[in-house]
């Protein structure tokens, strides 16, 4: 089969990969229904972070399970299922408080963009929708497998209730559906940060009440004009530079809350500042699998219209064309088709 | 009137000062029952905070109110008060929110090693109790003023619940207290970080179930060793150097709670560590103010006894050795009389 290989800088290729196969008997083997590509595959994609050999890419998937492993209880071939980029056996103390993102067992999902896919611990990992969906929900099903859920946990994670007073840092797809989650929680105004008008269209579309398209101190005082002075209840880091972070923290009224899901790359916090900002501050690698049968529920109650983010769908042999068009800035996030 | 005043390193004195007197007609001036030396006092008089010009010292405090300004309703002459070391309106938006450290007129009550003190903002700061006390009572009544509630703090930003599983990193007396509060919120395991034996001592007077002598890694080590490798469900950091933020953090299970109050010097936390290591993160100056009718009835009940904590007495005239006592370990706190 073929699926992307990153082999450095801005070279991402399609070519020939080994067929996954059962390893464990814990495994499961999914057909992908459709793939995309992730704000943070940019980071190595651009270089941030290094690749020292050519890396097989992709985390984000949904699709019908083709084969499982002697021990797997749970999924059966024909499910559609969706899994998040952390596999996790569901049952270890980390799991069982909800950070199975953090699972004793957690094994990276990094091989997705390609036409099949080896999931381990696919009982604690993999979830199943209620049957085979429709073509034109498979989108927002795929979008559960991270961005969705990782939007949900900055907004769960910076204490978003109703009638909050939210603000979101970064319009990626994981900020823009970091302004949905808000939306379905109840805040009462949502300001997105977004200097982008086809973003910023998309993010009232999701709820956003405002936006703010300055930066740094000056998006910070813009906030402030915009909550009497005080900060805003709940701040959603969703990029994961020094700047967005500083942004965040100081744009959180005292003893407010900073949900931050952006991979940090070169973000120092010094403790005084941090001491004084007198704000809640919690984030990490999003645990989706939390989120999954919840979010499954809304979507299949077409509540939410997550899929909304992918702006682009292109068959999967174009994938360098997808990574190409969100380094750019030319989509929001591409959805590959095998 | 005499009081203590900093020199530099390691010099107090205890010198004429001017009287306080009515500035503001929102002030009270109170005649001081006992003060004390915070473990904050040690930052500055060993030279860790610089001491630019001779700086009158004490911010704990609790007496009976000698004169009011004109625009005070709420507290009168002859009343028994006690005040945080933040002075604060108590009704700005960071006030009602439960910020009164962050009060957006906070004052830094900064004299109060003297026989007599000014308090700005006395209708938002000053709390009386119920009626003037007992003498044995009003130690514990003092320790309210900072050290008890910035323990409480410590404990409620760590979100003890009964059942926890807590750690208290820094055996002052605010983590001493932290511990107190831990047993009062429900804690069922309450793990004090503490190699010195009266410590210790106290500790499991105040509720500790075990003691953990060992420091940094090896201390984090044997945390994971008494939480089945887990790590606790609340951490409380009581210190402030980056040490023991990082033994603090290290110690907490994935989602858990650390609550930080040693105010911080010289920390700095990496991103990357912060977002993996998947706790919650609250702390910062404790806003007393909100937990003194709390904490006053507990007192009042004689529920709480947070006075134990003053392990030496001594006249106000001797405030140089009562700094000298704190430094070298001698005493855990030390209460003086005027």
């Amino acid at each position: 089969m073929r699926g992307a290989v990153l082999y450095g800088r801005r070279d991402v290729r399609f070519e020939e990969r080994d067929v996954p196969t059962i390893i464990k008997p814990t495994d499961a083997i999914i057909k992908i229904s459709v793939t995309c590509v992730c704000g943070s595959d940019l980071w190595p994609y651009r270089g941030v972070n290094p690749v020292p050999e050519p890396t097989p890419m992709g985390h984000e998937y949904c699709g019908i399970v083709e084969e499982v492993g002697s021990a797997v209880t749970s999924i059966k071939p024909g499910q559609f299922v969706i899994g998040s980029f952390f596999a996790s056996d569901n049952t270890c103390p980390n799991c069982q408080v909800g950070y199975q993102s953090s699972c004793q067992h957690a094994e990276f999902v990094s091989t997705a963009q390609a036409p099949l896919l080896r999931i381990p611990l696919a009982d604690g990992t993999l979830v199943a929708t209620p049957d085979v969906p429709s073509d034109d929900m498979v989108p927002s099903l795929l979008a559960l497998s991270d961005v969705m859920g990782t939007g949900w946990f900055a907004a769960d994670a910076a204490n978003v209730k109703p009638g909050s007073t939210v603000v979101v840092v970064g319009d990626g797809a994981v900020g823009l559906l970091g302004a949905l989650s808000a939306k379905q929680m109840g805040a009462k105004r949502i300001i997105a940060m977004s200097r982008h008008e086809s973003r910023q269209k998309l993010a009232r579309e999701f709820g956003a009440t405002d936006i703010v398209t300055e930066r740094g101190d000056k998006g910070v005082a813009r906030i402030k004009d915009l909550t009497k002075g005080i900060g805003a209840d709940s701040v959603l880091e969703c990029v994961g530079t020094q700047e967005s972070m500083m942004q965040a923290i100081s744009s959180t009224r005292k003893g407010g809350y900073v949900g931050y899901v952006g991979v940090p790359h070169g973000v120092e916090l010094n403790g005084e500042n941090l001491f004084y900002s007198h704000v809640h501050l919690h984030g990490g690698p999003a645990p989706v699998r939390r989120y999954l049968p919840e979010l499954i529920k809304l979507v299949w109650s077409r509540k939410i219209n997550p899929g909304k983010v992918f702006d682009l769908t292109l068959p999967l042999d174009q994938v360098a064309e997808g990574y190409r068009a969100m380094d750019e800035r030319r989509a929001i996030k591409t959805l590959l088709r095998p």
